[in-house]
């Protein structure tokens, strides 16, 4: 098997080197790549604490701890999929437009040279262009939303785009199917009676966090199977749907979340969808500890993101 | 509607201008008024790791997260209620006797003025002023308190209080009926098997960690409800019933606690309830990480106590 | 004297109270005020780590320590001012364009009322809006800036506007003298040979780290007093000016910087010029440790500046 | 009762006197002893984050919490064994080979002199040491790890030992009886599918994280009280085994763990075996934060593992 | 020679065993000491950010690096000296009056000994009990205060005393002779102008932080040794006297302050005094970053102290 | 131009991608390189506080803030000198032995292909190998040693080599010329009277601090040149030569040292040096604040070095 793996943790120390995801090698080229993980370091659509774009890098440092094999899912991703670190998206931390724009550029490329993109943020704005991107070659695509938040707002003073309104925007330009839309998690305080009245009135799914703990994982795995089917899917995982207690660097922290071993395996319980895109978002190191315990938590749910995949891709 | 409501998100960001709680207005004149939420910095009856006198300030920041509606308790609590950020208690940090002398008194005035308060430590001897003034209006009180400690020692160092005393002082002086009184969530190293005796001796009734454990959060909220019944109730809330992953910023630590859903869920059961006064204690912000999750936490806590205030008013 | 005073710290604790600048009254009525101290919790100028939108909230904390008395100035200044915690601009975290106009609009307000404006930042992009609203006022201004980045560049990443720029804006739109304009304590890794391009075409004077040692303190303000002459005069201090050892808390930190002794005896230097506005800049406390000394150091320094203020008002 | 007993926390404070284990007495003499806590401040075995070697002193600060009886165990440990704070093992930081000399010597000193040594790590190296000598006085081991890792691996960078490779020596050494040998909590990303040949081959017994979870607490107890039986135990717990929300605070943390409450469960369903030694290691305190909750939740594990073995002892 | 030396850092490591001041053995029995180094983990004086309970533990740890000789002094103070680390006073935390009381008693020990005490604090209440025993046996003492506040008023909140308190008490009874009384670094936003009065009319010298700069450290140790002359000396070291930079864990930081090195220098001048006591006062861990760099500079301070004390007793 | 040049941070934000030393092209072949910046994450010698080993990874990601042209020197070195991020050394964390062989073969690499091997570390053990390495090529070498320490003992636990005893060896072993050999910046409380006797004997040139305070920074410099001459010349820069207020990350830090002005100044004085290689050590992470300022002061000094040396090259 000639497909790059990660370095040998026992031959080079696991913090040696400059850091890559996951310990795979860093390349641009596309050529041949299955999965490409792709940093997006943008947070000027932050509409509270700061720190994401500081994100990628961090999960880089804390991925050093990835080891080939998923015991769990038994299987070793990197001998099925070639996978790299494709380095960042060099997206302006000044204009959120020219952001957008490098961001769906990036994507596109690498979409049109057949790999899957799964992007770490960043705040949550960057999935809008990333949708874009990955809606363009494969049509209104599916949508897994692990939030705490609903980020279906349309506005923030008086600018269009921000992290609350991405899924506004890929609904309503149908980069997402709505009824192929389902929200995981949403919880915390909300402005009023009417948050959920996009969602009702595009028949997008929600499973608040109170469905989730009625349903069980095993419960709301099969929903979300039920709800995006087996066309294009794409999975955006919002730290903040995790407990602040397990993900305490982020910005907009929510309490009463979803445990590290449910994120595992909610995650796990997609396998054999179509998962065409993806990304982790959300992580703000600056407000994590010094365990950056958050970036651990990342760094885990994108090596599952990456086994699913590969299980997806297996006969 | 005319109430005070949050300042509005979207157009004034959650981290500008001074930090009250909720992004509520921050007056001292009472009139009117049902809630009013009341700042006790004093942590000068603390044994252990002292801080909690920066608690008021680090929760009502972090309470900028805190939007208007309660989707889980289906109620937008400041349509229903006058609620104010009433300002501190400008206790003294050297003397316990002339601190205690002035939270007394300004809970009092809250109470006269007709509204209930809900006071933000500070350490858990503020709860016997507090105690104090509301059983003055309303007579022994039905007594909630969700703690990982007992509190019922009558003495420490020679000095009759601190902050595990006051609920020993609240049933001696009879501010609390202690056949209504239970603690909730006891754990931890203790003293020796003498430790309940003054539990036993006057009828309080206690659900330590394990009993949680066993009867879950309905069971435990049916038992809370039988103990405390239709009377006036006042709900004492040490964030140190909550295990210090969630909530790490506490002086007293103890392990093997509940997690914060549990503790969102436990307060939402006491909807219905005649609440007249409550509390949220031991938030120590030096001993938080940056993320200041346990604030976080607090802060959401006193929403949910908010809305419960909210519902019992309901017709 | 019936000007607002600072509470009286041995009556109210320093850390109680919802915090405002120097535990001054928050209005946001401006007649009769002086001086008004605004905050301008705005960052997304910020080209690297971000955070300072969280400087205001953090440096009113801070300034609780702050006493009515300057020993080393010898004056009172609230005996002799009218200061105020104006609160904070709402600028949108979202869009520059829009934030710039908030800030212009309440710096316009502010001079209009006939106070003088002082800001806390917030990145230093925000000293253009503030020049601009005040060089309306007064007509182009002495500018003295401490900093160790020139923030004279024109664009980056295609805006024209972020925080290395607002100097180069100035200048151009003539909201500053460049021959009334001096830049001190400028250091750190350079772009090329070029930087100091735009500041000899216009003649603007820099002081770097190197002729500050070696004019002392005293040969400094000298300098700058000599530059600036009588005219109205702008102040605006980039806390990264100090060195990472004395300041940590910045998002762009250059070694080798001020004490903060010099930086308090380089303000204190300008006593006597005619200051019509100023701001403190690009505290960012996520990037500080627990004791918060950046902060700590912005509110001294903001003391010093009304100090200044108020000895250039005296007879 | 003469036994040393933790100092009285109501005349002394806990955070007073050069901090011991649990407030024992620190003593070197080891006549008349029950039960010896013993410091292994050792972590040059460790291959990827150090600062284990920081664990001993920041346990025993953390420890001053633990109060004398446990209301959940019914024991009053320290009335029944006499408990002291043996010190530390003064291991050379720069020589694993001296430094598990110096261990495997300490420790059979303890054993020697009839106590059941309690090593508190540094990293999981030191359990090899420990178990050789504690199995020279009782013969080949039951062994009981808690670890989200197997440490069966052989080698590291071409030295035999590390923080890996403990139960591979142990076994291979015949210092433990493989078929009395249980592994508690296994998880994480792995090498390989081979990962567990070890283990399968000599009839050690795994209960991964999944497995744990299928059993719940009391279906793990049993399962391990049928695994080790009725002879001499060893107790293992690695830190990381519980999750890094509740441990975040050590070296090679691996996300969905056990939670504390789980945690402390688990070592109580220990009593009545015959524990004839054990330890808790991989906690390293620059990675924790302020509030240092995982040396407090390793202090108290600590305390659970003395009442076990107190309980073990009762007729 | 005999004396108790630090533990031999090259056979017994740094971070082992439980940490005692330099490392040196802890005893209760004062028979045959010179010098006793006593902890008073006490803050309830404290009127802005607490925390200097938990200093004694923490410069304990840091000490650990305290090697036997100072090359600076070129003396090795434990062959003169016998030196101990007496352990901590048990302090009340929840009464100033029982506290001081325990302070004065166990210092009073020390002194009756026929020992130095040197005292670890702690708040700078703690100077007062201490310097009431010492004047017992020594009469009206000289006193050398390193300091950036005066600490000479006589109240706070109705109370008599607190840690801005005690020298207006040791002076008004007599404890301290006010014309051997000299405060060195004096700065920082005051009350008034009248903030010297008590100074002025007892004939204390006051050198502020700008005399300090003028007189160079030289200067400054030739005012000191005239103002106290050869009678008996204490030194109290408020570690706020140095800059935040170097001294972030501290309650009540004023900027503009000393350098490590002008504070290890000024300690140094003191050599040849007749130096009775001591304290090193107002260290605050919580509030230090990870490095705990001012536990570490107390140490440093303490350090030196002891030379000046070895070599005052030198022939 | 074609030499490589730090990425530009007008189009790629210095916070992207994955972090390399000075944002230079990651290579590992060292044809036609000038100066190799080589990660040498290895801590396994150290003594106190470990953590050095995350020194190069952090250093990397600080070292974003570099820009391409140096004010002060007036030279931008990467249009002279081809510099690439060699990577890092491969050594392992558990044999000392091991590690340094690995160290020793890859410096000899990089002197092999003609370039200035730049060491970052780790702990200040990599020295010995480095200076191995370098003087199998150009024979015994000058050494400036900029450093708080000595680090010239011959042994600690039993073990020859570690953090304290590289220069003993380069000496003994003739790799480094004593008498072309100077130590700067020594200070910290000592062993003995003895500590400066292989000194002495070796003629080997000591500036302590308090002659580094004497001579000035033009004074040190002038004795550095005059000690080293016209020879091949290594630096080795301990970090904690510098005082913890600007290096607090650091394992065994000392008080009293240099400021960051004063160590930059230090380093500019060697130009014109023949430097063929170079180090900086002893950086740990885990002790700095979240400003991670010790790596800040890092990367500057090594891009000083870079342009020392890129002026030793220039005609």
């Amino acid at each position: 098997m000639t497909r790059p793996q990660p370095r040998d943790a026992f031959k080079s120390p696991r913090f040696a080197q400059p850091a890559t995801f996951m310990r795979l090698p860093h390349a641009t080229d596309l050529t041949g790549v299955d999965v490409a993980l792709v940093g997006v370091p943008f947070d000027s659509g932050t509409s509270y604490r700061p720190g994401t774009r500081l994100g990628p890098r961090e999960i880089r440092t804390q991925s050093s701890l990835i080891r080939p094999f998923n015991h769990f899912q038994q299987i070793g991703p990197f001998d099925h999929l070639t996978v790299i670190d494709a380095g960042d998206v060099d997206a302006s931390p000044i204009s959120l437009e020219l952001a957008h724009q490098a961001i769906e550029s990036r994507i596109g490329e690498v979409v049109a040279a057949g790999a899957v993109p799964l992007s770490v943020g960043g705040d949550h704005s960057i999935s809008l262009p990333a949708l874009r991107a990955v809606a363009r070659a494969h049509g209104p695509l599916g949508l897994i939303q692990f939030d705490s938040h609903i980020d279906t707002w349309d506005e923030d003073f008086g600018s269009k785009l921000f992290h609350g309104s991405p899924f506004y925007y890929a609904v309503t330009e149908k980069a997402v199917d709505p009824r192929r839309f389902v929200q995981v998690g949403i919880r915390g305080p909300m402005y009023g009676a009417d948050d959920f009245a996009f969602q009702r009135e595009h028949g997008i799914s929600v499973l608040d966090i109170d469905e989730v703990g009625r349903l069980g994982v095993d419960g709301v795995v099969a929903e979300i199977r039920s709800v995006v089917g087996r066309g294009p899917v794409y999975v955006t995982f919002d730290i903040d749907v995790v407990d602040p207690a397990f993900a305490p660097g982020t910005g907009t922290p929510e309490v009463g979340g979803l445990t590290s071993r449910e994120a595992l395996q909610l995650v796990r319980g997609l396998a054999g969808l179509s998962i065409v895109g993806g990304d982790i978002v959300e992580v703000s190191p600056p407000f994590d500890g010094p365990g950056q315990i958050t970036s651990v938590l990342a760094a885990n749910l994108l090596f599952e993101m990456i086994c699913v995949v590969a299980r997806g891709r297996q006969p």
